[in-house]
């Protein structure tokens, strides 16, 4: 799997915690859009993009995230707020288990796009195994 | 005062809630830095910058925030994840009463360089004033 796990940079003193994340520095990308999901119950991802870098940063709380490439599987428990989780293009993402206080923070690298979304499993499947027998 | 609040677009449905910043478009400035503070206790802020823009979002619990343009003040409670505060340039913060769940999210247009801060009130003061006066 390519995803990998990102270690960022933070502050810790008296006043509390401070955690930071620069454009093209700490991620490997320039980041265009933020978004935060919270007060999730059941699941949420089931897709995947086709060129979108994502880095999901769990910033309070817990879930749980499956991650893909349409052959290999992996999972993992969010909820160290200074590791955040890197997913290249071509991952399929699924997130369950969230705790009611959870939020998860996550930074891309492109503006929204409906059409660059894959919703259909086979799908990606079909397109993740024939870019790999391309390269 | 030139702080304004800025409505964030977010989409509830059974799923909870996804909350969306993109970079030039919901906020008036493109996104370079991205940091959260947490376990907050006592206070944070207290400075000014001279040229970042940010914009701040409580995700999680609530604070006050309490901004100063060197001759108008303001105070506000931040308890709702929609809506962000837009602080332009030379304008002083303050971050107090943090709820122990509260996390406070920053988007800010520039990287990080500590020679961009205004740490010292008078000092602050006196450049606003003089800022106005030659305009």
């Amino acid at each position: 799997m390519a995803s990998r796990w990102i270690t960022l940079p933070y502050m810790p003193d008296h006043r509390g915690v401070l955690t930071s994340i620069e454009s093209g520095l700490d991620v490997p990308f320039e980041i265009r859009r933020v978004f935060f999901m919270r007060d999730v119950r059941g699941e949420r991802g089931g897709h995947a993009h086709r060129v979108t870098h994502q880095l999901l940063v769990p910033v309070a709380g817990s879930f749980r995230v499956e991650v893909s490439d349409g052959t290999e599987s992996a999972s993992h428990t969010m909820n160290d707020p200074h590791r955040g989780l890197l997913l290249p293009p071509m991952t399929w993402v699924r997130l369950t288990d969230f705790t009611p206080d959870a939020v998860c923070l996550v930074l891309a690298d492109t503006l929204y796009a409906d059409v660059s979304y894959i919703r259909d499993w086979d799908e990606f499947v079909a397109m993740s195994t024939s870019s790999r027998a391309t390269r």
